[in-house]
Order: structure tokens, then C-alpha cells, then sequence
């Protein structure tokens, strides 16, 4: 698939059916992750896949809401170092987004629905998932074959987000 | 452009010719930020997009070694609006992260290239962007058509990065 394709197409997807994800699909979608810029090219994100189904109802718990009928999970994490640089926390969560983007990017161009979550009790999912104090759990990502087909939502034009060398001036 | 190969071939980009980016190219760079998704589909995300020579020569002095040629440059801004809800700073930084990879991803499918930061003078920068109180400078990609071709990043192994169902344990 085409990237603006993916880039226009892709809808968070939040009912799955109950096929389970391949292993090598899995593998592709870590494979993206790994491949997304990343501040020094440090690296500090980690993914735990989680497909047992018993942690991923104790994950349900603690996600309310975002997670009907997922048929994997990935929670992406990264090592928050003691570190003396400003930016450093910004940094990490900036990384770990853009390789939840590809992910869901590619997800989206092998018929794989996703969507993303920040909100969950972070505290409970630790524990669950056995986070180490100095690895910090940030973005949640729900996978699976979509069971729903979302219209796309509302979007702001183009004139109402861009402008030209200076904050409000237009961008024509 | 498949969505695997712009995500595998994609550098940070930071030497560019002195060809100036057509209007067209960068609508289309915006329009693949404005897809990406977003807490509540709130799309707090603002684009200033920097091509006047003299803003440019500004914005060099207050990002330090990392914009040696710039053809152009986005400044992903994002309104900052006094919010209750815990993770909102977070939200938003996840967010334009993810709407900067879709720039990034598109213009590699485009020809062009890219780098992205978050350290820089963000003071100086909303002085000379006339960036209002309430709306907070984030991530700043510069774009270019390339004058260098990197090689690969050395990257961590799917084994370092990847876990199954709790941390540390062999993802296989």
C-alpha cells in the first residue's frame, strides 16, 4: 500500500474479531517500530507483546473502555535513564510515538486494525506486565482484524492549521 | 511508495540542495499531518511553515548545529489549552509526534527529506514566529531535498526490543 494511502485511510479501530495475529505479522510491525527516528538514536523503547489471554484481561481491567475484543496488545515502553539532558523526557515519549505511527501505519497497510491509548492506570499495567521501576510504560497499542469499519472523522482544513513564517498568517 | 520501504529506506536528513520546495509538495506533507491520529480527535496541532530566507537565518541561530541548508521548515505547534485531564500534556506531544512521523514518512515517499528535533531555543522561536502565550512551540522538522545519503543507524535486534507478555521474558 501506498504511504499517503495508509497515511489517509487508516481509522482507529476498536472492535476486532477473534482471529489471532500471526507471529511474522507481529514481527513486521515490531520491524517497522524499530525503524521510526529517535533522539541519538538511543533506542530506550521496548514493546511487550501481550497475547496470553489471561493478561490481557487483567490489561482490560485497567484500560477501561478503549479495549472490547482485542486480539493482541502491544505496550511500548523505554528505558528512562537518569539523564541531564532538558528534553530528555519530551525525547522519549516524541520516539516512542513516531514508532507507534509505523506501526499503525503498517498494521493499517496489512489489514491490521490498531488503535493507541496514553490513558490507562500505568501502575496496574506494570505490575501486570513485571515493568522494571527504571522503564517507564507509555504508549498502549490494541491490534487485531477489524470488526468495524469507522467513517473518518472530522478534520480541520488545511487553512485552519498551517501558516506562512509567522503563527496566524496565512498559508496560501 | 509501500508503506514498509518508506519506513525501512527513511534518514534523518540534514544537508540539502538549495531547491526550494514547491507549494504543492509541502500541502501534500501537511495533509498527511493532519490525518494522523489524535486524543478525542481534538487536533491541537498548528503548522508554521518557515520559508522566508530571513526567518530562516533566524531560526538557524536558536537551533544549533542541526540546520545547516534548510530548503524549509515546519514548526509543529500545538494549542496548549488549560486542560483537567491528567495526561494532556503527554496527549499532545504524543500526538504531533505522530502527525511529524506522517510528514516524514510521506516526504521520503516524496523525495524529500527530513529531520526532526525538539531541542531548540523555544523561547527565541516563539518570539520570531509571533507564537501567542497559549500555544506552545513542540517539534521542529526541517525539509530539503537531500544532499547526502546516509547509511542505517546501527539498530537494536528484534530480541533486545521485544518481549512476550511481560518484560524481560524471550519474544519468540
Amino acid at each position: 500500500m501506498e504511504v499517503f494511502q495508509a497515511i489517509r485511510n487508516r481509522r482507529s479501530i476498536r472492535r476486532f474479531t477473534d482471529q489471532p495475529l500471526p507471529k511474522d505479522a507481529l514481527d513486521k510491525l515490531l520491524e517497522a517500530a524499530r525503524w521510526a527516528p529517535c533522539g541519538g538514536n538511543l533506542q530506550r523503547w521496548r514493546f511487550v507483546v501481550v497475547t496470553s489471554p489471561s493478561t490481557k484481561e487483567l490489561i482490560k481491567k485497567f484500560a477501561p473502555g478503549i479495549f472490547d475484543m482485542p486480539a493482541a496488545f502491544i505496550v511500548v515502553c523505554v528505558q528512562t535513564v537518569q539523564s541531564k539532558h532538558h528534553r530528555d523526557e519530551a525525547t522519549y515519549l516524541a520516539d516512542c510515538s513516531m514508532a507507534a505511527e509505523n506501526i499503525m501505519l503498517q498494521a493499517h497497510a496489512m489489514g491490521i486494525g490498531t488503535c493507541v491509548a496514553l490513558s490507562y492506570a500505568k501502575i496496574a499495567v506494570r505490575q501486570i506486565l513485571n515493568v522494571p521501576e527504571d522503564v517507564e510504560p507509555l504508549l498502549m497499542i490494541t491490534l487485531g482484524y477489524p470488526a468495524e469499519a469507522p467513517e473518518p472523522p472530522p478534520k480541520l482544513a488545511l487553512p485552519e492549521i498551517a501558516f506562512l513564517d509567522e503563527y496566524g498568517k496565512e498559508w496560501k
